[in-house]
């Protein structure tokens, strides 16, 4: 069948997630072509991103005449009409609660927290805004759940690993880095992010898309504001 | 077979999100149960939330021994394993990008963009941050977006409503009334919301968990810090 050896191409940009959808298609070995744009030296998106969709941002793939963007809308596209449901679990399955909670957990609830937190980390207003702070204790709740789980199981799904994993890292690792969290609480969160870390098609995707790889991409927190005068 | 008639438990807290559980149940004709939490006079959840769900919010359901948190996995859930989903796209389906694509966006890329667009509201700091008044244009920019869809089509997966419908009318609605989004150039989006408010079912749900329902109830804009002296 055409459709089934045909391949997607994963339009991404450095340092940012969409390092998650060159991950997937590792981890799930099929072929992937990439188109890969670097930040403006302001740390934005380039103009050109917005040529692919029109909100400018990534990740976005295209496949075949179908262009999609919102990394959770590709991972699932990917896993269930790519993949045939590898690294899904199925919707009778005992687990499917939890994976499906943390799954979406990370592209909504913790993006709203990580929101918060990154203002919080840049502006330094943890003691202005009752409603940040609030954002910000949910956060550290969040974590306690989540190392609690970790205790129990190695994945968040339980005990095999599934596009959860895919979703959750980049917000534990590389957000992590530029809004001040740090895991010094939580030594099952240490232990589950050294253990993904390890999986060799998670090196293998980090040499080619990793928030690493490129130099002169500036990290995120020198981003300024690229209409002030310079 | 007994599960198909178990009864799931709604955990619903007033002016919040979760009357969009209510809604999809009554969009589908499923029986459940209702436990209703009020909203402390501060504007924030009450202690007993926590109870139910360790990060102490709404929507919680319960299904059999199983609880369940975070509104697009409870979406996702009740469709796909309790509804044989009714409400969804089918992989196969040639609309399923798009339903992926505006299924995820309400909970994942605008729920973002809210968060700063209620910081921006409340302490008119538009002018102080960049990367805020960035979040902002995004939110514009995907409202032109959606304006655009919804010139072509009634829904937003395409030419049936489906649980993408369920996922972002609260973000435009309630959400709109407190962050002071209007869609005085979107006339697409304004016939789209309409639309959907005049379902019988949404109507039904409205009178029974939505946000004009429960005297008393504080409205978001006046939360409080619960932690200031009176």
């Amino acid at each position: 069948v055409e459709e089934a050896t045909a391949m997607i191409t994963i339009y991404h940009l450095g340092l940012s997630q969409s390092d998650r959808v060159v991950w997937l298609m590792e981890e799930l070995g099929l072929p992937y072509e990439m188109e890969v744009f670097v930040r403006h030296e302001s740390g934005y998106a380039p103009r050109e991103l917005f040529d692919v969709h029109p909100l400018g941002r990534a990740p976005v793939i295209r496949d075949g005449k179908t262009i999609l963007a919102e990394s959770s809308a590709i991972v699932e596209y990917i896993c269930t009409r790519l993949a045939g449901g590898c690294l899904w679990v199925a919707a009778d399955a005992d687990n499917y609660a939890d994976f499906l909670y943390w799954f979406h957990f990370g592209p909504s609830s913790l993006s709203t927290m990580a929101s918060f937190r990154m203002i919080a980390h840049r502006q330094n207003y943890e003691n202005q805004d009752h409603i940040v702070r609030h954002w910000l204790r949910q956060m550290d709740l969040a974590f306690d759940i989540m190392d609690k789980r970790l205790a129990d199981v190695p994945y968040l799904a339980g005990h095999e690993f599934t596009a959860a994993e895919v979703m959750i890292l980049y917000p534990i690792t590389t957000w992590a880095r530029y809004n001040g969290t740090d895991f010094s609480r939580h030594p099952n969160i240490r232990a589950y992010i050294e253990r993904v870390e390890a999986r060799p098609a998670y090196r293998r995707a980090m040499d080619i898309a990793g928030p690493d790889r490129g130099a002169g991409i500036p990290p995120v927190y020198t981003m300024h504001d690229p209409e002030a005068a310079s």
